[in-house]
């Protein structure tokens, strides 16, 4: 691949995805040619909040290539974390790492990490902002299961409105062709405004309707979301949404032979634990080739040399207003501004730089 | 071996131990062959009560094999366990490693999670019901250092009520010949009813006697055990007994000089400090041994291919009732049941089904 | 290396030294050589307080060395420090490792290890005793960059009374010639007048002065240290010093083309962001060469033959009044004395026996 670091999937080209997943493949193809491609390669994980999931399948990734892992799962059990700049503990232990895998509450924690790193950083999730790797599990499974992602129609149902998952997804499909979404969601999860003028920009055929029941047999790809009680201001609002899809074996009777169902896990009730044994239920494999996806990352960023980063501050440029981004915390960071379609927007965390703040996005 | 999973020292066989027990000494004689027999294989361990003792020879076991280990030391630094079911997680980690060891509060949760692995499972502690590895630990101690287990003379001393450990112990020297029993202890925590039943209708030779000083002259093997204040329901019954065996130097003078003093750690006071300059104390190398019987184990067990599990919910058959079973609180598991010498009885915590609960055994 | 552990880097000879430092700049020179050197060997990092970035560098040091590691990093989520004595864990991971690495809050406590352990221990940190590997982290990087210590003319900046990192570099540098010292501090963090003692003792040639902006220009190394709150009795004695020294880009300006800025790290506020960016800084690469010193002296003792320690214990000499030691918690260890410039001292915390205590010291 020709990236330095994977902090937001909209990085990637299509030909660095495509290098990637041929990687993938050859790795799940031919897993003991990979048992020491990593060997003497450490990765650093820095998990500022707990996330044992996406840990372990870095962990296992990192290890099945040979390489070893150190790090904390959890900052209050670390001393590092501990009224030391994000900057500090990213300098030191990149002398220590040859690739870094962050998590961090905050939106844009990866990118501020990346300009003090000496070696590769993975974005494992930063804030409500960005996780690549999961969508490079998504599409892992559904190109390893399907052969292909064009022309697929392809069901998103649940949460859609806070779902950075499913955003992330959608973005990475139009990279694909002739790709048909069905989104399934109550009026009040339904895909943000900006998603929506994306999938249009795009020319992204969708359609929005609110029953699962009715669309589920013309769907070859359904990926469910959990309805999380946290994304909800209004408690009232969370008690009318939560349970409102549950697949059961029942609705599963209706759909194609070849569907299949994905969740990014963990589960709350929304797949009913009977639909575990219908072999269309991929979700658990899917996390599988989730670590197989993150060993092809790993594979080329760990390897990679070192590049002493010897970043020049600046004290110009405007000022993100987010009240969520990395800059509100670490305030040595210098501005940072990108182009967007909505105008300019903050480097770290993609809101607008002028704009209104995350909230009412 | 034979065996896919070790849920419970029952369930192996005399030929299967000695097949693990050949194991374990070549690799403690030529430790040097076996450190990368699991080079690319990867342990979980799942311990959902902390037990640092148990884990870190898992651990090295696998490590000095080559192999490699992830998981939680304790749930509550993991975000895994948070409401998520045991099945799920299982699932979930079985497509990252290639062998699960499990430590839980509650009965059965090994057997439990057998059922949805695709890989072999270690049980590391089901509550006070089974701790397999704890039992291939003492022997092997034994077989090492005495070359035979037939024919010994072995004191337990202590609770012998309460220790899940001194039970299993006992039902694994019931597989070879001739030995002969002293259960020393107050009458308070004697051996429970059903375990008596058990050496009677085995024909192993048992005396019961309250002092140590008296029969230590007679042993072979002294296997003590701690008195722990959280098996009394009654303070006032614990302070009558805490302290009530305390092995000397003194009463060593008695043993025989090819006595073992064993014990299962951490002790509190009943081996006084001074013990453990005599070489006759061995608890500490036993801790030693219990690694080589580990690594032993995951030789064989992590190297096993993956299966995949489809397990078949049922909702037939009789419910446990048991309060500590994993039955009370992962409600989708389906009702297993078993025979045994009362009776059926649950197939996670083999207490019997229509029986008195655990409590009044 | 002739020694068995690092308790104290005033056990370390010149020679050790020498050959330590030549190991560590082979590994740097030829990493990829040094990369299965511990291979099948294990570490156990017990760390009874927490020191991710110590625990960081021991762990990175031995993963790349092609070793591997266990233990905990904090003992509230572990098991074993669960009211069992620092002898029995001990004894039990020396079973299990090849060499331990052990931090403690208590003085004394890897010299009260190194008694029970039947492999080498490393002293990561005991209490406010010891911390010799932060010394070999400081002289490798001012050997590495500046090709010789003999001659340098160096300062120690900030808090000289409490920190032992400075003292123990002090001592560390005796053992080169022609070294002159800068003591750089306010009056009420000068030097203690033991540490005054040695340097005069040994011929050491040192200036004391409050003022860093005078002294910067004649220096070949600045040593600065961070002012820990939690080291002063009086709050308003800390409020009086913190802050008191701020090493600017303005400042550097001063200083010689070929000064090295170290730091022990963490910083607070005593280094602004902004001097990080002049290659005259090398509190980062400082950590970096602690890994490679750590490798060097892992790769040397977690090799070396297990030792089975039958310590005798001796109820004789006098017992140390140190509330700080070891022995004030661990009962069952044995009075140990030596000698010191001011008359007999603790085996363990090196405090004088009949002396006055370590807070009037």
């Amino acid at each position: 691949m020709a990236i330095r670091n994977l902090i937001d999937f909209g990085d990637v080209s299509r030909e660095d995805w495509d290098a990637l997943y041929a990687n993938a493949c050859k790795i799940m193809d031919h897993p003991e040619q990979y048992t020491d491609v990593c060997r003497g390669r450490i990765s650093c994980n820095l998990f500022y909040e707990p996330s044992t999931r996406t840990n372990f399948s870095f962990q296992t990734a990192m290890l099945r290539l040979g390489g070893n892992v150190f790090g904390f799962a959890d900052p209050s059990s670390s001393s590092v974390a501990k009224g030391e700049s994000l900057k500090d503990t990213v300098k030191m232990v990149s002398g220590y790492a040859d690739v870094i895998v962050i998590r961090h509450p905050r939106e844009g924690a990866a990118r501020a990490a990346s300009l003090y790193s000496d070696v590769p950083v993975i974005n494992a999730g930063d804030g409500s902002h960005m996780h690549p790797t999961q969508t490079t599990a998504d599409l892992t499974t559904i190109l390893r299961l399907h052969g292909t992602v064009d022309g697929l129609a392809v069901g998103l149902c649940g949460d859609l409105r806070n779902g950075r998952t499913v955003h992330s997804l959608i973005k990475a499909l139009a990279k694909f062709d002739g790709v048909r979404f069905f989104l399934i969601s109550p009026r009040e999860l339904s895909l943000p405004d900006y998603m929506r003028r994306f999938m249009q920009k795009n020319n992204l055929p969708f359609v929005e309707v609110k029953g699962l029941e009715a669309v589920i047999p013309q769907l070859d790809v359904l990926y469910m979301t959990r309805i999380q009680q946290e994304r909800f201001a209004d408690p009232l609002e969370y008690e009318r949404n939560k349970g409102i899809y549950i697949l059961t074996t029942n609705i599963m009777r209706r759909a194609r032979e070849n569907l299949l169902v994905m969740h990014p896990l963990p589960r709350v009730d929304e797949i009913a634990d009977d639909v575990d044994n219908d072999p269309r239920a991929v979700y658990f494999q899917q996390a599988r080739f989730g670590m197989f996806a993150r060993m092809a990352l790993l594979m080329d960023l760990a390897r990679q040399p070192r590049r002493p980063q010897h970043f020049l501050l600046s004290d110009e440029g405007p000022v993100c207003r987010n009240p969520n981004c990395i800059t509100q915390t670490e305030l040595y960071l210098p501005p940072l501004t990108k182009d967007s379609d909505s105008g300019p927007c903050c480097g770290y965390c993609d809101k607008e730089i002028n704009g209104p703040d995350h909230a009412s996005e």
